[in-house]
């Protein structure tokens, strides 16, 4: 392995006194409404050149630090929320802005390889730090990708070309597939099928929502592949009064899953994957208990089956574990656990039987971003070093003890109280009460978003505290007052 | 719109004297062969955990620069491929590595956003000067992404999204659509289709894959949809001595384009769009005439059908253009451009009267990469500064003249040499001897690559002089005499 270039202190020092905030404010300060006039006058500008429908606020991201984002007005919110769950470390974290001062991550930046044919020398030992090194139980090896969906994408792909070299008992294809597939004939392009599940999201493509169930508005008027979709539980809360009842859920469930598997083999369109979250996130934070995903890795098992857990939102820490599945004490590994968002970059882990042996099969320009992978590295390193999984795990187990107990004295307000870490949601009797509590939370300062039809969900990043849990629920019990 | 944070002298004087290289050496040196002793170890190493099947050689990016690649051994090629043509620069372009030191830049790296939510301050000022200056004419309009393949796929959502809404009489989705959308039934999940041509690559995805032809290894074992692909034009060079025979090739393309506009219709599955390139790259660089385009223009517009360029690989000015349409001269402007590459952001221009009205239909957590667009800026400034363009355009047309005699000279071993600017291929009698002279190239110091069945290609960057093209055709003439 050849050396790092050294970094330049004096870098570092002459960036430690740049214009990027260094320093968390003790709370939120809020002097406009949000959006406020600056941030309105910049989604004026920017919709003379790009789509604004979902422009909530501009951000001044050289302002905002730690958990705090401080928008174009100067506001600073207390952000539970963070980019969609997509910050590791919250914003301008010192050690990552370290890290871009770097030769290495510079030529990164500016001299992007083609990595799959022309590789960085310091590829693999990157990928090593970044990503074996957090590898789920039994799945040592990685692919990188652009995004979540796009790791979906190559996840499905591969789990596609190892089903049809086990139908030709373990062959890569023969000359009668390669030549097929240029005209879509069998058996070249095949009819297979993915299954997703009810409430399900795993990106936007064509491909990703033909097996996504979580909105109307991301579906409605695109093209679908015809595949099967399963009922994903719906448990009720809290878990211990409600035992019976959910564990019906469960076998439902399984159930459905391998009715369908059948139902799709008679119609000839072979399920070759399953496709499903720990926790289905934009659908609504939806959970599935250790049993019912044990039962979804025997049928896979049994039918030979690739069995893809879609880590996007969960992986990373959040919930107390580095992956979520990772509580399930499964009786083997899932065959391949997708990532990418906290992760900084998009992914998947796969087991070795997955290994596509022919060259350009999986492969395109860039397959990944080595800037995302070294800052990953380095993110990878202060979360073991800070311990900051044993701290969201700590500091869920009070945030989760906070929701129900706020829960209980919403006067029926919120329901349905759930979480893992502090990845946690809790339920609104409508979609619309639901969303002007988000607006009213913003107000007052506290960033939160949505999830499904009326949820709201906390994604902090992991460097949240109990400080900031503390006055996490001084604003959340403020905002249910004044709602 | 806010102003930029100054860049500090300081950090530049500092980077300057960094281990990042900051001149092209005068020509190539090779002392091993490649891939060499280091860059087989690190192939090694990358084996253990990353697929390593289409690695060429692994390449020390800090002491690659401008048109010269160096490899993990020391070698030093001179580079007409550019990590598959997209490096718009060179290596370390000094101008991108000052970017690399600023303040926003590094902002952008370490405090990503969400934004499609909650852009950066400076977003839309980016996009004008990376984007909206360089604007196809007619397309003011842009959307970014990751990458080519996101950049078509949401292009041809956007067109599904449209053609639906004409369907009904320019509204949005009604309560039907969206109910039925869920369950993937009609209106709301239509059935819809796009057509594609032979010999064409739009990207890896399972959607772009359906209109992609470029190769069986691309496209065997992965299911599609049931799309039409029409014929491309395939002419005889040179196009003066080939008139009548080329130009028959584009009625008959045409004509197979309308017949298969009909037959789709007739099966309920009408072409919302097409989408092609104007030279198709992967597929072996077949060029389209501005009166195959113009057809097609006519056609589209005729049947309300959404006409989408693929740019990704053509966009950004080596075609002796910033966009290789651009010289068509067609009747009306393309709907859309898609682009990625050269222009370091993927994305896609379009006609206003394509925006999406709605909130969260063209959506996802990134949507681009603001470190991509920053670096854009940068470009298209010294793009304009330098003339790149130009220099494209006049080295160009040497470059075809030398490539056109180099043929001549050749034996019968080239053929159909051809190109537009300093994007150029010539073709060998087989792919295996294509192949060969490719690896004996690269040991002669030119690294250069194939596309197609038996194409040899070029992608030098804009900063290829005449100087370069001087030295590629005595590489080019040295390697023919030892093939």
């Amino acid at each position: 392995m050849l050396p790092r270039l050294a970094k330049s202190s004096l870098i570092q020092q002459v960036r430690g006194v740049s214009a990027i905030a260094n320093a968390e404010p003790s709370g939120p300060s809020i002097s406009t409404s949000i959006p406020g006039p600056k941030s309105k006058a910049l989604k004026q500008e920017m919709d003379k050149v790009h789509q604004t429908t979902s422009v909530r606020f501009h951000v001044d991201y050289e302002k905002s630090f730690g958990n705090y984002v401080v928008d174009a007005d100067g506001n600073a919110l207390l952000d539970v929320y963070t980019q969609i769950s997509s910050l590791p470390l919250g914003y301008n974290h010192p050690d990552l802005v370290k890290v871009a001062s770097q030769p290495h991550l510079i030529t990164s930046l500016v001299s992007r390889p083609a990595l799959g044919s022309f590789p960085r020398t310091d590829f693999a030992d990157g990928i090593s730090h970044a990503l074996t090194s957090i590898a789920p139980k039994g799945l040592k090896a990685v692919q990188t990708m652009l995004c979540g969906t796009s790791a979906n994408e190559n996840a499905i792909k591969t789990a596609f070309i190892w089903y049809q070299a086990q139908r030709r008992g373990g062959l890569g294809p023969d000359a009668l597939h390669l030549e097929s597939c240029m005209n879509q004939q069998k058996p070249g392009t095949p009819n297979l099928s993915v299954m997703g599940f009810e409430g399900a999201f795993h990106g936007r493509s064509l491909c990703m929502l033909s097996v996504t169930r979580s909105k109307p508005i991301h579906k409605v008027d695109i093209p679908a592949f015809d595949w099967p979709i399963a009922k994903f539980p719906r448990y009720k809360y809290p878990l211990d009064q409600n035992v019976a009842y959910n564990k019906k859920q469960d076998q439902e469930c399984l159930a459905d899953v391998e009715a369908k598997i059948s139902e799709w083999k008679r119609r000839d369109n072979d399920v070759a994957a399953i496709i499903v979250e720990p926790i289905q996130a934009e659908g609504g934070d939806h959970y599935g208990s250790p049993a019912f995903f044990q039962g979804l890795r025997d049928i896979t098992s049994k039918h030979g089956i690739v069995f893809i857990v879609d880590e996007v939102q969960t992986g990373g820490g959040a919930t107390g574990d580095i992956w979520a599945h990772d509580h399930w004490n499964l009786s083997s590994p899932p065959d391949m656990v997708t990532f990418s968002k906290k992760l900084l970059t998009g992914g998947y882990f796969y087991g070795e039987h997955l290994r596509v042996k022919e060259a350009y099969r999986i492969y395109n320009t860039w397959m990944g971003d080595p800037t995302k992978l070294l800052l990953l590295e380095k993110a990878v390193e202060v979360i073991k070093r800070d311990g900051l999984i044993e701290q969201s795990r700590e500091v869920g187990a009070e945030f989760q003890k906070r929701l129900g107990e706020l829960q209980a004295s919403s006067g029926g307000k919120l329901d349905q109280a759930r979480g893992r870490g502090t990845f946690a949601a809790v339920d609104f009797p409508s979609g619309s009460l639901r969303d002007k509590f988000v607006d009213l939370a913003i107000s007052n300062g506290l960033h939160c978003g949505g999830c499904g039809d009326r949820s709201l969900r906390f994604r902090p990043s992991l460097v949240y505290t109990k400080k900031h849990l503390d006055l996490t629920f001084d604003l959340l019990d403020k905002t249910l007052k004044g709602l």
